[in-house]
């Protein structure tokens, strides 16, 4: 099956916004086991629109197309789409109840512009959107499938996921299945990571090996493709023991299992709780804590502390460790830990604090953190980090870094191993 | 003169790289005047790239090429372009003196493949590559200009800068430039904005208005295209004044401020200073506003408050409130926002409670946020919100109305306005 994606929006021809749903749909389709041969970005230009459709539809099976469904003038995907096919749009009662009902909770009425949103492919599929007003769309016409989907990131991934993905697994001709696991590693970089898995295993090509790095974590992706999930399934089985009998140790979960979610059904399965003090991570931290649904039974709260008062008052940072030896120190992480857990009420207790940049602090560089961890009963433990990237990039890693910890402490009572 | 951009390289079609480069260069060469229509990608496939190339060179004057000019066998897109424009191959004497000198450096012979980095188009133009082994490449056939740059970012973008862009200024025809001014709205949706702009104003053609929505947040891009800079913001001046004359209101920045940079400057002017009580945004807000380099003088800093005991002890909401209203409450966003304010000490406090799902709390339902905005010396209001989406969605506009709320109040002393 070959497939080509398309991007419409006149934003990404002017550099103001960077595709990154091709990218996204190209790894998700290469796990559906469909080839993508070109990615397409065009303006919102009926004209050229249209020359980019007809290209599409004359030399692929599966076109998908992101943005231009929005209620403006501007949009044009859906409408050329079924100039270019022939297919009529037809109103859609569901969408229309959808959009009425998503104004008037907002004690709207519908501008007049959106209903052209509800217009639908005569014949075709209708893909939900409960996070805007564009619902995606899909029609098959003459051997070519088109699929619209919304251009928002946070409407066009949960559709995908929910929606789109099974769509394309029932099209999609072959009954070969294609598979994934995904092993997350964190304290490893991507190179080391690779040169310590076998060169057998590395290179063979069924299942096939894919590393990502992201933000300080790394991400092995292992792909099998077999007549069933079963078969697939049994296929990458050996293959992930042998990673992990060579760097099992630096795995911190599968699939989609976050670090956050990792940490937080830690402590819910061991029935603890944890409390942040953050400087230098400034609610990053706890952000990604409260990110997963239900981690309020294992998260007590957090201090986002950027001033010495709220060090001092709040978490009980004695005066004169932030005097002597100033808030990025040792001392201070330590005591940030302990004011955490105590003075907020939880079995652990993080404290992070460093220079996040863009600017040295205290006569310290960009990228030095430290990152305490006090426990009920037992001496608390500090990291020190040298962190390099972009303020943002030292925030996220920073974050990420006493997670880590956290989880390691859980899992066997102290970080066993150097990062590296 | 009309561009496209092509970039070359299966790892796109997979997904494991996001295409970055063609938005740099769509940026550049919207400054320098130069049309972008299109961008392409395409794997390392010679046939495929040749009916890429075919079609990018009969329908524009300017093709940018990215990627494809290694040492290997895959790499085809000089042979290619080559190939379509009929142009020989020849071999470039100080470009082997270049690699010959950059292999002895470290010591080793240069292998054979390198060889053809070396060869250039006949007539052509040699873009010098300090930080790698390819060259980039231009050369102009029956009007059409192809230029050929490397994959690989820190090659790319110096040598873009030094060798890249001059030769562009030389080669297009106008003197024209083109100059862009971004209005920042908060509280108003895209259909609405654009249904309140004069009709005249909205379809013009010079400046061109393009409104980008994100995030309960809408851009509005007016572009102009004039002989220089200055007469291109002569002609965007009166056409922003009648924008700001019908929806000036809902206005909060130009250009790059962001929502969180507008507040952190406008606590900074007046020596203001913040602090936040954080519910159900989990840190997010804390995150958002200490993501501005030297926010540390306008923030105070925040407590994320997920349990009872937390909102309690740390920000002092009367535990009755909390029985007899709940968490999620007009009266608890009331005590937040003041506890954050007296309890961190800080001018203004702001506190947030809501339910950001996915499942309803105390009988509340998913998408209701209080936000309470306290300041010394003043009545606290509290604004009650009805939000759609995902967990994120929901707690991403909470934190930003919480942060507009608080722009107005700076601004003008309270806000002025419903949001729609």
């Amino acid at each position: 099956m070959r497939a080509e994606l398309v991007a419409v929006g006149t934003e990404l021809l002017l550099g103001q916004i960077v595709d990154t749903h091709s990218a996204f749909l190209s790894r998700e389709l290469s796990e559906l086991g469909i080839d993508v041969y070109f990615h397409t970005s065009v303006g919102d230009n009926r004209e050229r629109l249209r020359e980019v459709v007809r290209q599409a539809v004359s030399r692929s099976d599966l076109v998908i197309f992101t943005g231009g469904l929005g209620p403006t003038e501007d949009d044009l995907t859906k409408e050329t789409v079924a100039e270019v096919l022939g297919v009529p749009l037809v109103e859609h009662p569901p969408s229309v109840a959808v959009l009425e009902r998503m104004f008037s909770d907002r004690g709207l009425s519908v501008p007049a512009s959106n209903y052209k949103q509800a217009l639908m492919f005569e014949g075709g599929t209708v893909f939900a959107n409960p996070n805007g007003t564009a619902p995606g769309a899909a029609v098959t016409v003459r051997g070519t499938t088109c699929v619209l989907l919304p251009g928002p990131p946070t409407e066009l991934y949960p559709m995908y996921r929910a929606e789109v993905r099974p769509f394309l697994m029932s099209i999609r001709p072959s009954e070969e299945v294609v598979v994934s696991k995904v092993l997350r590693f964190y304290g490893i970089g991507e190179s080391h990571l690779m040169e310590r898995i076998d060169e057998r295993i590395r290179n063979q090509d069924n299942p096939t090996l894919a590393p990502l790095a992201k933000e300080g974590e790394v991400t092995l992706r292992l792909t099998a493709k077999a007549a069933d999930r079963k078969r697939a399934l049994d296929m990458i089985e050996p293959v992930k023991k042998a990673i992990l009998r060579s760097v099992g140790r630096y795995v911190y979960g599968e699939d989609e299992k976050t670090l956050e979610k990792a940490v937080v059904r830690a402590l819910v399965r061991r029935g603890k709780t944890m409390a942040l003090a953050e400087s230098c991570t400034g609610g990053g931290l706890a952000r990604m804590v409260t990110s997963v649904p239900g981690s309020s039974a294992a998260f007590s709260g957090g201090i986002v502390c950027y001033t010495h008062a709220v060090k001092e008052h709040q978490l009980g940072v004695p005066s004169n460790i932030l005097k002597s030896r100033g808030a990025v120190s040792m001392e201070a992480a330590k005591a940030l830990a302990e004011g955490a857990s105590h003075r907020i009420g939880a079995d652990y207790g993080i404290g992070v604090t460093g220079v996040a940049g863009p600017d040295p602090a205290e006569g310290k560089p960009v990228g030095l953190v430290y990152v305490g961890l006090a426990e009920r009963g037992r001496p608390t433990r500090v990291h020190r980090l040298f962190l390099s990237g972009s303020r943002e990039k030292i925030q996220i890693r920073a974050a990420k870094h006493a997670l880590f910890i956290l989880l390691e402490r859980l899992k066997k009572g102290e970080a066993t191993h150097e990062v590296i």
